[in-house]
């Protein structure tokens, strides 16, 4: 890999498990940390345990539908959610830089207790640490979780034949963060969609209890998850151009600006993989929850078509190879 | 409070004190986070979690004695021992300035692993962030740990009669730190005390049984953290001046400096308070330690003295309030 590091190796895509796979594994090697699943799976005796990180660098710090704080909890709720277990203790790490007006700190902990309510979470410890002007960019956060198994963990990849499902629209958040920076103003204001999924995630796996995996598809967007997900189970996913949810307004945005709303992060949004038998049950409880009106079945399992690890149906009928997303599209997107 | 962050804020003295009590505590405020130990403990269906977090932001990032990723392992591995709980689970959240050399990197990560074997820790999971140039400094890491009970946790604070041991000599942490922040040659050159105790703990706990609390003594060093413990248990804490350990080439950089030890960083030190009928033993099985080889018991907890939480009786039989640290002596130690 390359001799330093650049904002691709933020970004979720190829520079990014170039980093994990060639710097971190070597160091850290051990069987919890190898599956590489947004949650350690921590045995404790009899119970399990699951355990997960997220820095938040976002900019700006406020943006339409959330801001850092509510980012940070949700970010980590989130990746227990998606681990199967239910999102219980957090910890929150502030890094501020002097200077920062304790009015926007006091913004900034007011969302996240809110999220915490939300989410059903406990913050339970935390740290602060203050950097001179220039340090850091007004305040980074980091949000550790634990969460409790109430059932088997799900597994690391889906299984052949699995139907995929998203749960709304796609690359609301990467959008409205954009939208923000550049002072774009699209009317109606373009909103992130930022959410704790832990309540839906739950009723999804009561509903559709043999549930394969889910995940939530953030930095890199659908594209990177449904990407590894497919190398994973050394299968092909092909996912239906037609059957993808996106709002209008966003739609209209990506088109203007450029961008594959394949490759644009969401926040508040659960891909689940999950067995025919199952998938309508699935579908009909993610629709029937607030956070799921607007889920659909986009796709499915295949075999493996080499090379080819995700391809887009085209609504003409056509087939579309799906890069994993190179470099970074949007820097500090979360 | 003042309506501006400051350095004094991430200090672990009176405006750290100022900031958590009148911000993070009402945003956040529940039963598990209220006490502000180190670790938080988490009530888990019969089992009991310890659960703690910790960002480190240390300049320079490598120092003698130790580097920023052996600090972010220890601090937190320290956090979880001093609550009385063994450390199992450490997650790692990286925040990367783009421009960073992988070298650097590769070593730092190397030096967590190392420290994490020592420390009988594995890390579980992580996640990493890359900000562009001017961003942040270099690498801020976080390090988030889950320990657990195999016994009663301990209290938050001393009981009245409880004398105090030190596990060994003072300030060591701070000096390195600013002596290779400011280029002071000492030679032999002062050596970070940067270190898991994990096994020191443990071996306390079965040696004195009874201990009645521990603390690791970094930021604001151990004027802070008697403070914090005489407030907490309403007494007042007499500590001798002439046993206290200290390094001779400490004392004479802390005289050369004008700091007083007392308020200059730890990473490698335990403070326990024990009951007088277990002091010796305790005593004893620090001295046994190859990292208790200097422990000294140092004061004792008395009756309040209003106005008087921390008093320093010299060789002279004279007696000085010992002050809570004020604004930030030396910023980024850790």
């Amino acid at each position: 890999m390359e001799d330093r590091i650049t904002l691709a190796h933020g970004s979720g895509g190829a520079a990014y498990h170039e980093l994990v796979a060639e710097v971190f594994l070597p160091a850290f090697t051990n069987d919890m940390l190898a599956p590489l699943g947004d949650a350690a799976i921590c045995a404790n005796s009899g119970a399990q345990l699951a355990f997960t990180t997220d820095s938040f660098v976002v900019q700006p710090r406020f943006f339409p539908g959330g801001d850092i704080g509510r980012l940070a909890v949700c970010g980590t709720v989130n990746d227990l959610a998606v681990s199967g277990a239910t999102p219980r203790y957090l910890s929150v790490g502030m890094i501020l830089e002097a200077g920062l007006p304790v009015s926007e700190l006091r913004r900034i902990t007011a969302s996240m207790a809110a999220a915490a309510r939300e989410a059903g979470v406990t913050i339970v410890t935390g740290d602060t640490k203050v950097v001179e002007k220039g340090g850091c960019d007004g305040i980074y956060i980091n949000t550790a979780g634990v969460g409790l198994f109430e059932r088997r963990p799900l597994a690391a990849c889906p299984r052949a034949g699995d139907m995929i499902l998203i749960s709304g629209g796609l690359a609301e958040h990467g959008l409205a963060v954009l939208a923000a920076r550049q002072n774009l103003d699209f009317t109606p204001p373009l909103l992130s969609d930022v959410a704790p999924l832990a309540e839906l995630a739950a009723a999804l796996l009561k509903a559709a209890p043999h549930t394969t995996c889910m995940r939530d598809p953030t930095r890199g967007g659908l594209a990177a998850t449904l990407h590894e997900w497919a190398e994973a189970a050394m299968s092909t996913i092909t996912v239906e151009e037609a059957a993808l949810p996106l709002k209008a307004p966003v739609s209209a945005a990506c088109a203007l600006l450029g961008l594959d709303p394949l490759y644009v992060a969401n926040e508040g949004k659960l891909a689940a993989s999950v067995p025919p038998a199952q998938a309508q049950a699935a579908l009909q409880v993610l629709q029937a929850h607030p956070l799921g009106r607007h889920a659909a079945i986009i796709g499915r399992v295949e075999e493996r078509r080499p090379g080819m690890p995700l391809l887009l149906r085209t609504a003409y009928g056509g087939e579309r190879i799906v890069a994993l997303p190179r470099g970074e599209l949007l820097p500090r997107i979360c």
